[in-house]
């Protein structure tokens, strides 16, 4: 196995901060080597892998049994999401080699030309996109973002380190060995893929201030993980998967589609950012959806935490606290409230969302587009389900995550979001001056 | 005169930094009826500015004498560097006018369609390019900075904080007042230009930490200010500026055109980001170029501190110190090495070099690429002088900075790497699971 055999220790600061450092160091070294790869070597490489996960599915599914048997106790309301995020079976592990496969087959991003003109000056000016060089992937503890994120990265012609959670430490270690057991077969660097060593926040420090060996830091994960980088970072960061997610109902929503949106948004996958966290129902349309739309939400275990409005409809909906309306549930929880304007629904979210992804049930292409401009968002989401906001159901093949900050990427990230470009100017002797006079 | 009259001084820090926030949610106010308005909206103040700014010019220009005339002590070698960053003439304010009418006459940036596709499914998915809201913009008292900056957020429907150096305070204080006065007479909310109070460092720091209030900082200064930035910060930032620039003269070179590239690169200004710094020359050519580079150089004032194989030419050459490869001298100083290989070149520019321009001089296209594939950089400049690395030059129209980073916006940033983008996804009541049962 190649796996680094650091001790893994939360005692051991100082030794793990050496080693993410290293392993830093390790990537940075193996991204050079790696940007000078064709397509073909990078996708030969992806379907190695593919291949390598079948070869060791029982391996890797031994790991993740003993992960979640060991799952630590947790608050009773997070363990559905984070059992939901971590069991791994066999249709999920070739499920993994199928997105590799897949992510091979997508364009090359890299060599883009995104810009190309000759100025009148005679300047032949072109803008190609290059790897970022080494990208740090903090997650959550679900494993197929471990294989998605190797997946992208390599396609992106960039070495990433990959940290997850404690709770699947088992489970990535066994995945990252596959992988890198892999590429020694390939002529990808082995250290273009590392698992960063280390579970605590130590090594999230540490990577979070690795100038100059780190180009990209996706943190996704929870609200304190993602306050924790944005305080402390000297790395450029993209912000990931924090999903307060909004339905809104619109007083000219169609009542039947927008129960089928509400009920998918919220129970089809509650653990997910993008599932719907809050419901929003316009005063006019309350009396003919509101009392359906709890009987259902109630059938399907989900617990409403309403404004009394939502209440006078429903007496097992349970009050809603100013708490309520900033929290990612990430459960069969849902907080509901009564506006009297589409203006009122966008003002509560531009207060309370976290500019992930924000629903409209309407029929009015007008109410829909001033939705749209009054709520600052990654993505609108019109007449469909918030659970529909995904990179590979957008075609994008996978994502690294869903960015909920505007630089660079916002919204679903795939490869090109792992890209940066350099302008290449080439002239004959271009000067911005006239010549200077002569030597004497 | 629409300036606010919060007081300027370094020992009210308290105050300083609650003005600085209420100037902040001030352009937070301003960024949603300014991201409203039309083009022509746009356009039209952009006009007006333009018509106001020579309707004043001697207000400004009386501002700047007496902001050149009380410029504190400096240290010596930067005295030439600042006062030439802050000077004004009538031409520059005529110049200033003609970029406000020239970025009116630009393509508009928002609301174009970034991607828009219909995906299997039905689901429509279209990405918009809206503006990102607040910017910041900190710069080095350049008062052309200061209007380039207005009308380049302006343009891309940002409202925009202007926070300059103290040295060009009345400069910038007059500069901004006519923004101001003007916008009074437009639909463009006054308050989408600020002068951001204070001119102390803990203005910058309270900048920094606006959270939720700034969506973009653009820190464009020396070293200090950057390193300051990056540890600071938690708003999302784009460095810029910081330009240790290498001209690296090939064996394969036409020693006249890397003499004419040299010194209009080193000498044309060298105050700006993109003048060289370092001079790097192939062994093989060393005997054919140096010799007369470096008289070159001495008849033109310029200070070259050499290693040995370069003081081996020319006994004025003073010794260059390990600081002296990582210096930007701003000034007209030039460290200079003799390399073995292109390799050895590429080498030195990657420890030493600031991710800004690094230019080749090369008859050999093959050299070409392999410089531009193992220098890591915004921009590689092929036979042209580092000084025709600029916005304007290169067709932006104006620029904002040209950014040393990787993500968002590298190298010169006009008015697209001021805007970000939203997904709108319409679909027909789309989910992504099967419908659930319907309640018992």
């Amino acid at each position: 196995m190649s796996e680094p055999t650091v001790r893994d220790t939360a005692g051991d600061t100082a030794a793990v901060r050496a080693a993410v450092r290293e392993s830093a160091a390790a990537g940075r070294r193996a991204a050079g080597p790696l940007a000078a790869l064709s397509r073909a070597e990078r996708d030969a490489a992806l379907e190695v892998i593919a291949d390598a996960l079948l070869d060791h599915a029982d391996t890797v599914l031994e790991a993740n049994r003993q992960d979640v048997a060991s799952a630590p106790d947790l608050r009773p309301r997070d363990t559905d999401a984070v059992l939901d995020r971590l069991r791994l079976d066999a249709g999920q592990i070739a499920e993994m080699a199928a997105t590799m496969r897949h992510v091979a087959t997508l364009p090359d991003p890299i060599g883009e030309n995104t810009r190309s003109t000759v100025l009148p000056s005679g300047l032949d000016v072109q803008r190609i996109r290059v790897p970022l060089g080494v990208v740090a992937f903090v997650h959550e503890g679900r494993p197929n973002a471990t294989v998605d994120a190797a997946a992208l990265c390599l396609k992106s012609g960039n070495a990433v380190l990959l940290r997850g959670s404690s709770v699947a430490r088992r489970t990535d270690t066994a995945l990252i060995s596959v992988i890198r057991d892999a590429l020694a077969t390939t002529a990808v660097p082995v250290d273009a893929v590392q698992r960063v060593p280390g579970t605590t926040r130590a090594s999230v420090r540490e990577l979070m201030t690795a100038t100059g060996l780190i180009d990209l830091l996706i943190p996704r994960g929870g609200t304190d993980l993602i306050r924790t980088v944005r305080v402390g970072a000297t790395v450029p960061v993209i912000e990931n998967g924090i999903g307060n997610c909004h339905v809104y109902v619109d007083e000219h929503a169609d009542p039947a589609m927008a129960l089928s949106v509400l009920l998918d948004a919220k129970t089809q996958r509650p653990s997910t950012c993008n599932a719907a966290e809050s419901l929003l129902v316009h005063s006019r349309i309350a009396d003919a959806f509101l009392p359906d739309a709890l009987a259902a939400l109630r059938a399907l275990g989900v617990t409403v935490h309403g404004d009394p409005h939502v209440r006078s409809y429903d007496d097992t909906v349970v009050p809603a606290t100013e708490e309520d309306w900033a929290t990612e549930y990430l459960s069969l929880d849902l907080s509901a409230a009564v506006v009297d304007s589409l203006d009122e629904a966008a003002a509560h979210i531009r207060r309370y969302g976290s500019g992930h992804t924000e629903a409209i049930v309407t029929d009015s292409p007008a109410h829909a587009r001033h939705f749209a401009s009054a709520v600052d968002t990654a993505v609108i989401a019109v007449n469909l389900s918030t659970r529909c906001v995904d990179g590979a159901e957008m075609g994008l093949g996978a994502e690294i995550g869903i960015s909920t900050q505007k630089l660079h990427a916002r919204g679903p990230m795939g490869t090109k979001a792992l890209t940066t470009t350099t302008y290449v100017l080439t002239g004959g002797g271009h000067v911005r001056g006239t010549p200077p006079a002569p030597p004497s």
